[in-house]
């Protein structure tokens, strides 16, 4: 049977195999979550980028510009890193060039080896489960974390995940038993939970509970989010 | 009030700052155990190391010898990493010098820079406990993982401690949180929770099933183990 593994931060990624598998990246509050958010209220496509002149130098060329670094927007950019953003099909029929302080850079350490790469986020958890499901690769779950810290809301995430697909999966893998039973043990009151969360707190600070509010939804939507050829675009099961 | 932090594997030690905190080296399966199961069976000292060549030229200056590498013992030495080994005071007011793949090496990591540095296991919880609350200092826990990967008997053990301690220190950090649900929500049967886990199956595929019950027997002893000055010396509170 196919496996699951958890790598519970990039700075960990060194001791996982990624040749062949699928790797699902999630960065839950608020990078992934941002990018479900404007693929379902159709813009075009999210291109992600390390840094931020990369990022910034798309613009001439029409895109639409989003950047965070330490949970807020970066002066000149059109757009931070909040999935309410997109809502109402605000950038629709619009190119995204995005880069974030965790999740943008997560993509670029795995976009060389990886099989399928797919965005996770809970707004579209149901339809993610469904596409890996069907896939037949082993999959790598990436918690995007905080500056190479384990994250609390990417952990639960992943803990769905594996909690979702324990009869499609198999897995070894410590991280991955202890967060899905983290998340058995939270499913029905996470925002409690995370309500004493380093990052939560980070958040709050910033008078965004909204956004966690959305980030912590489940299946609003259900496309999927597939990274391929530098770019992440839609897919409607 | 003072502070926990947890560090999930001894690759992620630079993200956190030592200087000034205490330190509590835990590496259940088995090396911390064995620590605390030698001591509490009135071995003299442990002189931990690093490589296996500089623990094994201690024979000549009268030390028992342990040694293990990926799980086994290493041959020409005196013991393996089991802490049943020690029993019955078999070693009594003998001088141990140990290597081990994973345990050793964090206490490596942070001898430098800690407070108190402390050596945990389940067959001394309470004991440790006792001593925690009566620190000043803010408390690192250091899981000593598999090769550097998250591993779950270390996380229940960290857990464990976060949610005993949960009165006299308060915790911001995500790693903390996550743990002290884990261990509330396995608390109960903690060795079924285990059985799935990647090293309690390398270890049964060594016939070591005693080895890890007694790993995860609580409150046997009550001493706890200190390292200081180069040697885990125990002390009777």
């Amino acid at each position: 049977m196919k496996k699951i593994e958890t790598c519970l931060s990039p700075q960990l990624l060194h001791l996982y195999e990624i040749k062949g598998k699928n790797v699902l990246i999630v960065d839950i509050f608020r990078a992934t979550t941002s990018m479900i958010a404007a693929l379902a209220n159709n813009v075009i496509s999210i291109t992600p980028f390390k840094n931020l002149e990369e990022c910034e130098a798309m613009k001439p060329h029409g895109y639409v510009i989003a950047g965070e670094r330490e949970g807020k927007k970066v002066a000149n950019f059109d757009l931070g890193n909040s999935p309410l953003s997109y809502l109402n099909n605000a950038f629709s029929n619009k190119k995204i060039a995005i880069t974030t302080t965790n999740g943008t850079l997560a993509i670029e350490m795995v976009k060389e080896n990886a099989n399928n790469i797919i965005i996770g986020a809970f707004i579209n958890l149901n339809a993610t489960i469904k596409y890996l499901k069907s896939q037949k690769e082993d999959l790598l779950i990436l918690c995007a974390g905080w500056k190479g810290k384990f994250n609390l809301e990417d952990s639960l995430y992943a803990g769905a995940v594996a909690y979702l697909l324990k009869n499609a999966y198999t897995t070894e893998c410590d991280g991955t038993l202890a967060l899905k039973s983290l998340y058995e043990a939270n499913k029905n009151n996470m925002a409690g939970f995370l309500a004493n969360a380093s990052h939560t707190k980070r958040l709050q600070n910033q008078n965004i509970e909204a956004d966690i509010d959305f980030c912590l939804t489940f299946d609003i939507y259900e496309l999927i989010g597939l990274f391929k050829n530098g770019v992440i675009q839609g897919q409607i099961l």
